[in-house]
This record gives C-alpha cells, structure tokens and sequence, in this order.
C-alpha cells in the first residue's frame, strides 16, 4: 500500500454526521470562493492581542468593518468571539456564515503555561445561527491536560449538535520553546496530528518556519534540518489527515508573502486561509483589493476536493 | 417593481433573533425563489395518509423522488418526518434546507379529538443541519390543552437553539365541525391567529373555503356570508400578523386552481406556498413544469418584504 | 426519473451511524446466513401469548431450548424480553446476537386500544452486549399518540448509543379492523411506511393477506381488490424504503407454507424473517431439519445488498 | 491451599456482566488469532508522540494504513483515540474491533508529574460501537490521585455499559524514576497489581526490564536482583490476576526480539501483545510477514482460557 | 459472664439508621466471632504498597487466598478495592461479607501530602451487596481540606444508603511527622476523635506508639511522657466515642505482640481487629492456627456491646 498524498484523502464531507455536513458544506460551497476552499476572516485579535492591533487602520476598531468586509467580499466566514457574535454578527445573519470561538484569553500574562477556558458554549453558537465553533488548543503547554479534557466537551457538544469544529492547533508553552519553538516544523507538525486526533473538522495552523538553530533541539528527524518549507508544509498537511487544514496568517506581512503563502498552503493539499492583520489592518479598498486576490489564488490553486 | 407590504407589518426577520433570522433568511433569500417567497415541499402524506398517496405516481414512493425534486428544481425546503430525515436527507445535506416536521400521526383512527404527538425534537432538527421545525396544532379539538402544552415545549426549545417554528396550524375535531367545519374562514381564520400568538414564524394554513351551509354554524360574524374569497385571504393572513403564512395544498387539483391559489395568497400578503401531492404526485417533467410556473407566480406576486 | 425496485436501494449500511452500522453489520454478515440476510429468533410469545404457545412442543417452554437453537443452528440474533436477556443470554452472550425487546403485553384485555409500554431501556440492551433493539408499534391504533411518542424515546436513545432498531409494525385496534384488518394490504402497507418514517432499521411485517371482503373496506386504491399476493409484498417492502424487511411468521404453518413465505419475501427485496413458533413448536431435530431448509431459501434467494 | 499458577486462573470471562463477556468474548475468539489471545493494533502514537513516529515508514502516516493492516491482517482489535475512530473507523465498523483510547497526551512536557486527562467517553465508545474503552494509568506518579479518580468514572461508566476495560499501566514520574524505573520489575508488577485491582479486565504492560544498578533503589524483595526475566514475566502476569495481560512492544526492535516476547509472555500465561510501531513501522508485505509470525506465536503458545 | 462496656458507651447500634444497623449487625453478630466483636481481613496491601507484600507467602498474591481464608475461617468480613469486589468477591457473595474500600493509593510517592482519593462510590458497594464502606482519611496531612471534603460525600452517600462507614483513621504527613509521628498517642488519639465527628460507624487505628524521644513534639499533655501504653488505648478508643474501634496490625509481628494486641484493644473497650498481613503472610494451616486464637482471645474479651 502507498501512502495517499493528502489531496487523495477520502473526502471529509463524505465522514460527517448530516448536521456538520449541512453546515460545513455551506462556508465551503455556498459562502467564499464557492469551490471547497476556505477564506476566514479572524477578528479575535480584540481578545488575543488588545485593541493595539487595530491602530495600523483605526477604522478596524470598529467590528463593523470586519463584519462589512466579510460580507461584502464573500467570505466562506467571519470568526469571532461571544461579544461580537451578539451585539454585531445579528446585522450579518445569513449574509456570511459565522463561525464562533469558544475559548480566548489576553495576552498579558506569559504563555509559558499557556490555557484558554471557554467563554461561551456551542448551544451558544447553536443559537446563533453559527455554522461552526473555533476552539485553541495549546499544543504541548504544562497545561495540556486541562486543555485536552476541555476540548472533550467542547468536541461532545459539536457531534451531538451537529456544528463542524475548527481548532486553532497552536504549539504553545516552555516545554515546546525548549524543543524548536511554537512556529517549528516538529510543533507544528505534532499539532496538526493532535488536532486531527482530537477530532477537528478544520485545522488552523502557523506557517512552519524552518529555523537550523533551534530545530537542532526537537527530536529527530525533526532535528535533522534537511526539509524544504515545501516539505514541511506537505507534511503538516498530510498530518492532519482527513482534517481540512487552513494556514493563518499572523502579523502584517508583504503582498507577495501573502500570496505566496497562500498558493503553498494550496498547494500542498490545504483547504484555505485565515488571514486577519493581512487584511483587515488595510483601508478598506486596498483590503478588497488583496482579498480579490487570495481568492483568485485560492480557485486556481485547489488541489483537494473536501 | 417595488415590493409594498400587503399588511404593513413590520419585518418579521427584524423581530427574530440571531439563529432565528440566519436560518429563516436562508430558506427566504439564500434557496427557492430567492426574493423572499418560500417555496416550501412537503412529504409528509406517508405518515398521515399512508402510501395511498404515491398510487397515482409510483415514482413518489421512494423518498428520493421528493428530495431530488427539492434539490433540483431550487425550493426554499422540503418538509419531513424524522426517518426521511435521518435516512435520505443526508444526501442532500446542504443541497436544500430541511424542515423537520416533530409531530404526526397516522389518518387510521378518526379526527374528533385529533392529536398528533411528539416523535422527534428540536434538537433532532438542531442535530441534523435543519433550518425550521414543522408542528401541526390541532386548532380547537376537545384534546387542544395538551396540544398547546405540548407545543410550548417545542416552542421554548425553538428559542433555544435559534430554530424557526413552522405551525401547521389545523382546525380538527368534532367541536370545529360543528362550527363550520376544517376548512371553514371561521377556522382558518382563528388558526392563523391562534399560531402567532403561539410563537409560530411562519404558518402553514389551508385555502379558506366560503359555504355559506356550514358557515352559518359559525359564530358572528362569519356566519354573515358576505365575505368573498379574497377578503377572508386576506383576514386570514392579517390575523398571522408578523407570521408569514404559507398556504396548503391538499389533494391534487388543476394547475389553474394550483397558480390561482398561489397568486391568491401572495396579493393577500402571503409569503408563499407548500403543495406537495399537486406537485410530486405529477411525472418528472410534468413536476418540474409545475413547479416552474408556481415559482414565477410567486415571483411576480410578492407583495411583503419578510 | 424511475422508480427504483426495492433491490435499487442505496445500500442502508452506507447511511447508518458507525455504532449502527458496526452492530447491524454482526447480524448480516457475521452471524446467521451470512450473506446480507436476516435469520431472526423470537420469544417473546411467553409474555405476548402466555406460555399456551409452548404445549405443542414441552421442551420449548424451557427458554434454554430457543437459546440452544439460536446458538446452535446459527441465526443471524435472538429477540426477547428483558427477563430471559437477564437470565438466559448470559450463557450465549457472544455466541448468538441478542435483540432486546423493550415493550410488550398479555393479550388477555383484547386489543381494541392496543399499546405496548417499554418495560426495558436501550440502555438495558447495550449493558447487556445486546446488537439491537425491538419495539412493536401498534399501527393505527386509538393510542397511537402515546405510542408514536414513546418510541420517540427509545428511536432517540438508539441514535444516542448507535444501537440499531427494529419496529415490530402490527396494524392493531378497531380502527384498522374497520378498515381491512390487521393482515389486509392496507394496513400492512401503511405499517412499512409508518416504520421506516418513524427510525426503523429493520421493519418486521406480517404478512399481507389479500381479502376482497374485508379489503373494500380499505381506502383506494387498495379497495379495488386488483392486487396479487406478489404485488402486495413487493409494495410493502417499497414502502419501507432504505429499511430492511423481515417476514413474521404467525402461528404454526405448513413447511411449504414457511418455505414459500421465505421465498416470497426475498424475492419482494425483503432481508429476511423471523419465525418463532414455525421453528420453536417442533422438535429438535424437526426444528434443525426447517431452518437449514429456511437458511437455504434466504441464502439463494437474496436480491438486496443491505 | 497451593498458589495457583497464572494459568490456572478461574475463567475471566465467567466472572464477567453480559456486556462485557459479549464484548471481549468477541476479540478474544471471533476476531484476531480466535483461540482467547489478544493481538492489538495500537494507533495511538500519533498523539503520545507526534508524527515523528511516521517518518519509518510514511505510508503509516496516513491512518487508513493502520486500519488496512488491522483488518485485512485479522487483529482482536485497533486501538485509537476520538479523532481516528470518527474520520476513520467507521469505513472498518464491523470488520475489525474498535478499542477506544479515553486519555492521551503529548509527550512535549516532561513525564515527572505524568497524567493523562480524558478527551473522550465510554459512551462514546458505545456510540460508536466500540468493544473495549483503553485508558492510560500513570502508575506511581505524583498526580496518581487525580488518576486514580478519574479512572473511577471511566469503570463505572465501564460497568454501566457492559464496556470491557483496558488499562494501559505505566509507571511513571519522578517518583518511581527514584525507585528503579519505568521498566522495572518492581514498577511494573505494581503497575499490574494496581491495574487489577483498579478494575482492569485486561492490562497492557511493558516487558519488564531487569537492572541491578536500577534494582536495587526498588524496595524489597525486588532490590535483591536475583530474578530472572522469566520469573519476573510470571509474576507480573500473576499480580493481574484474573484481569488478562497484553504485552506493549515499545520502539521497534530485531524480529527475534519481538518474537521471543510474544512467546515469553504466552508462556507466563498472558493473554497477547500489543505491538504498533513494531509492526506499522514496516512496509505493507514485511509488516505482514512479521504479524504472520506473531499470530502463529500466540496460537502456539496459548497457556491459558480466559 | 456479663458483658460491661469499658466506656459505658450507649450501644452504637441503637443509634444507627435501620439500614446501618442490619448491616453492621450482621458483621457483629452473625459472622465472625459472632459475639459482637469484630474480625477483619483486610486485603488492599496490594495498591497500598504493591505485591512485594506477598513474597513472603507466594500463595497470597492469588486474591482467592484471602477470600477463602475469610469466608472459611470464619471472619466478620473481608475488606478489598473495587477490582478483587468485582471479580472475587462474587465467589463468595453471601459467605462472608465484604466491606468495600472506596479509595486508596500506591507507595511511590511519599506521604508527606498524602491524600488518597475514591476509585468507587458507595454505590458500588450497594450493587456489589457489600454491608459497609471503607474510607483511609489522613488525618492532619496538608491536604486535609480535599480529603475530609470528599470524606463527606463518602458519609453522606453512606447516610442516602443505610451503609456502615468504617475510616481508617491514620495520622500522615509532614506536619504529623513533626509533632510525634503517625504512630504517637497524640497522632492516634487525634485521629480516634476526628473519624468518629466525621461520621465513621467503625475506626480503624494503629496501636500507639509511646516514644518520648518524639512525644516530646506533640502538644501538651501528650508530649508530658507519663501515659503508660494501656491508657493511651483506653484514652483513643474513649475518643472514638460511639464509634466502634478495630486495631489494625501493620507488618507482621510474633504471634505473642498479635495476640496482646488483640487483648489489649478489647480489654480497652474496642470492638476487633483487623490484621492483614499478620494473617495473610502465613501459610495456610499457620494461618488457621493463628486466627484461632484470636477469635479466641477477642471471644474472652470482650467488655463492650456493639
């Protein structure tokens, strides 16, 4: 028997309950670029990160922008935590599919034992009208035991209502930063097969940087050094399995690294991108302008039907 | 053309709730005719008839005629008991909005205290991607304190989980026969408000057939016979209030009675129509042929905004 | 589009769960026939007929003797009730599949009104290691509302643990018998039908007897009395759609008789039957001597891939 | 009174609920070697270690690998975690048993203060209808209390269902790292006793490792480093008592080696082997051939009836 | 000879709930020695400190030894874990009683905050027929907060069923070590009074030790070093009030320190003993010899009704 590269793995569709079906099939073929890729639109920073995020283009601050944006330009979704999903995404309902996040936490302490608790339900999400539910997952923290036993709610409640579940698969923690860091390929790569395991529908991951200094610390072969970030991303993605997986974008990088990424991740079997900063730290027509773009990338570059 | 309210109701989305209006707006905007007409096909008569009704086309018997005909020809939803939903709407999941129809009963025992019973719920419908839930009220029958009662649970879950509420919403018993009958203005007409002030967002309401022989059983002033047909149409549907109205169909009639009716309630203020047996119990291309005309009608007729 | 044969069915494995599909599987593949058919045991007549039906063969009272003859001559499962799945299974736990039958009644107050309440849980049966549940459905009847709603109840707790069901659907009390009686066409027809809406996996019917003088008293079309016993069974297993069909058997009936019902059924698309006093009322070796008889017709007559 | 060897233990299954004899009954003699031995597929690595595990062999990255192998190899079982046996297992439901691992965890923390927090149920086992539910026991470890509690909740919820137990029992922590070791006899045949008296129908062990200058920080008698590995063997399956003993494998090793435990712990009267990357680290043709030997192994070797 | 309780204590029995007293009854009067007093086996050694407890009779690592030894030998009961209960203890269901041990701990970790936490309900003990209920509470450690918390919905689930509780009441710790030890009067005396305001039916407790070289850390009066080893027993079991008191055994002693133990504990008003491994490390017919004579020596002195 072959190994299956990841875009002939069996389509993940054809695996769900009716429920997840219904409501996946929707961000992937009746909202965003139509095709079975995925383009989300985070706005959860807020939480995450603080409104510092929002002054590149203060007209960010305001959550109708996103909101505005993610309609407007065909998203697959907009996703976001409890405060905005109940005093902005009602305006939106039906115009672009909402996708909730469950669990957050500031940035202000450290991340060495890094844990987000959830703060809102997927009977929340149920309620309102959302198609999916987001959930971070600090891959390797000191805290992953109370992590993991969260998710299982957290997952339990996604099969019995039927809501697709996407999980932020983050390596995170002093454990992982002594072993090649949150962004190496042995991270990454762990926490795409953990999401997988875990049981996520979707799976959200860093772009894996190859870095010799530090990977010489994770365990082989991991430490050997001799990936391409092609491979490596090849890897992430067939380690995820019949997950669908969606890079993130992180900070404000250039034009071209956004669509160069975009096309990698595509290519390498991928379902799509979650870019925010990327975008929504634009003013609004030079934002259009990029998000036409990622979705021309997107439908030219689908290699895996999900 | 400009769309002026028949009622004047305020917009009934406007009023919903987040889930609420996600998934209603869906089956008004996003499937079926797609301005806001619902265009709704029922396949329920296997349960309250028995396979009697697929005779005249055998083709209906399998479940999979009605649900590639919704797909197909574009409904708004199609309407089921829970076995069609859990063994043939998966194959559809997301192809066409599910309507799960919660209660029924079998036409075997008489109707004089009819009571159809709970056989699913609404987190089958939650569970299964549906975006409305069908209940059929039995508007004054001796059994009607457990009918309501009843309904209030299936009610206070629709709020819960953000699930719009069909009411089929009947007059049925000995007591309303004796005051003009099932299908008298009196009945329909106190059906139609009895739903709304039920907690119905849409209501599901027969063809209100003036007799001026039975209507004389009716209280005042129904009893007065000089209502035309239109008027009580209209009454009827300005009792729903902010409740759309859908209208019946019942047992296969002429295409012109078929489009007459449906012109009928879209000037009355309607929102749209659910005829099953006048639809699947044609031949494929005779079903499409119809389906295609009633959805012009509606189309060209659409006097509310929802 | 043409109407499928019931042979055309989209197999019933492919839309089940996996805890259904992983236990229905044990029944048509791994025991009895092997092929895809059902071979299925009653004894439930202790509770549903007193222990009169066992003064034929004395040995049957003891339920060892349906135990030993389940185990021994291979059937695809036993169905009892709670007390002998208690007391008697345990012994042939992992030898011979257990459906756990979770209502019944005497037959001593006479079945005008018939109901059967459960008197076990789906629960019981999946602490017992059982493979799948049976509820009998009385069709028609005046309570109709409690029973359609308590077998709301236990469909759920299948969905809920993955244990497949199979409704026992008997056309009973004095409407249906006003109507054509509990063994006319109409009745049985609607009994499929009516299963297969409500959850059923597997629908067990009677068979369907043709009656011209009681038949007139059905609805159209089956009061035109133009139907062959053939026909007749052929509908029947249409009407229960992606839901397998096992044949009853009734009292004590000539081999040819038995033999012939098998062959019948099978060639209908049915998936089996399940005779308990054809087989139980005889002696052992008669009784060995029937079912290899009857696992021959199954195994050279199936026409349906389950 | 004399001891009575391992082997001649009083039947595991006789002292069994239904349930649970059904269950194990069924991957001791109708799946796998079919003679009461047990040869497990473990697919857990993924999680317990991370991809890199993959790297061997890439086919086996893919998870379809692991479950080729185990039903076309005809294993007792596969063991995994929520995420594979609901994307997964459901395309093997029925031809090959499902263990269900309830905890896990990644091994990017250190294992001082070891424990593995639950990320699925028993009932999810049932749902998805699983024969066995795994848990992993960190035998000795600083955080036992909590671990020994939460196993409370995964037997109980074992016994309500008639789900037979696995436990994986390691010692682990700082503690018993003080004491001698993970592999040692001392921790090992705590790790059994523990296990059986925690409510284990099987243990999973590691082969004891025997090691005078680790040994001899192990209490008495253990510290006395006259043991032979064999005895050690025999005693660890005899501190299981009636609970059945399976052998882990642990990273690959030499044919012979894996060989020669398989048939070391036959003879000390345990019940198989678990053995994954041993076997899925191997190419197709080659992990055949070596599963080939194991099973012939275990079918010779076979000391006691369980 | 009249039977005169030492402490005057009101009759325990007397006071308890009608289901507390049937079954506590039946340990005093009906097995045993029959007489009121207690005689205890106990049988968790095995989680407690391992199976290196069982070297010095291989005989006694098969848990059959201990039940056999209980039931033929005549005990009041038999105390065990939950896994021997489940897959032993129903052997001899009815022929000795059992008391159910509801948490525990391994060794490997020090006691300096020892805490041992439930690994079956009270409950269990119900289902499993057991006539009481063992608790270990560390009286004194740091963890004392969590410990008598969970001790409370021991007791209170003790109450609900009508179930005795019996505590081993034993003093550990870091801080108890620097006050006089587990073993001191103070410690013990302490932990007498602590399980009976707890709630416990029967203490369980070592016998003081008197050590001036550590006494002297203890608190006034206990560190004044003039109590002589009788009054330190008759102040602990004064303390225990209405509470029964069992003197455990610890490691194995001469028969001539178990036999004046089993004198001085009933001759200071306690109700029986409860030696393990003082009985267990024996062989068999040595065993026999022994617990003769302490069923004699309990028969002759008792001074106390139950």
């Amino acid at each position: 028997m072959e190994v299956k590269t990841a875009t002939e793995q069996k389509s993940l569709l054809d695996v769900l309950s009716p429920g997840k079906r219904t409501r996946l099939r929707r961000l992937l073929f009746e909202f965003g670029p139509g095709n079975g890729a995925l383009m989300l639109l985070p706005i959860d920073q807020g939480i995450e990160h603080g409104p510092r995020d929002f002054f590149p283009n203060p007209a960010s601050k305001d959550p109708e922008y996103q909101f505005k944006l993610a309609a407007e330009a065909g998203y697959s979704a907009i996703a976001c935590q409890i405060g905005l999903a109940t005093k902005y995404y009602p305006d939106y309902a039906g115009t672009v599919p909402l996708i909730l996040k469950v669990n957050g936490k500031t940035d202000i302490p450290p991340s060495d034992e890094a844990l987000s608790t959830t703060n809102a339900s997927v009977e929340d999400a149920v309620r309102l009208g959302a198609d999916a539910v987001g959930y971070t997952l600090y891959v390797g923290s000191p805290r992953q035991d109370e992590d993991l036993h969260q998710l299982r709610g957290v997952r339990e409640d996604c099969e019995r209502y039927g809501m697709p579940l996407v999980i932020w698969s983050y390596p995170r923690g002093r454990e992982i930063e002594a072993k090649g860091g949150r962004d190496s390929f042995y991270g990454i790569d762990y926490g795409a097969r953990l999401a997988m395991e875990m049981g996520a529908d979707v799976v959200k991951l860093n772009y894996p940087k190859l870095n010799p200094d530090k990977d010489k610390d994770s365990p082989a072969p991991y430490n050997e050094a001799n990936f391409s970030e092609e491979e490596a991303l090849r890897h992430v993605v067939e380690s995820a399995g019949r997950s669908l997986v969606v890079l993130s974008g992180g900070s404000r990088a250039d034009d071209e690294v956004v669509l160069a990424h975009t096309r990698a991740i595509m290519e390498a079997g991928g379902s799509g991108v979650i870019f925010g900063r990327n975008v929504w730290q634009r003013e609004w027509s030079e934002a259009l302008e990029i998000i036409s773009q990622i979705k021309e990338t997107l439908l030219s570059h689908v290699r895996r039907l999900p």
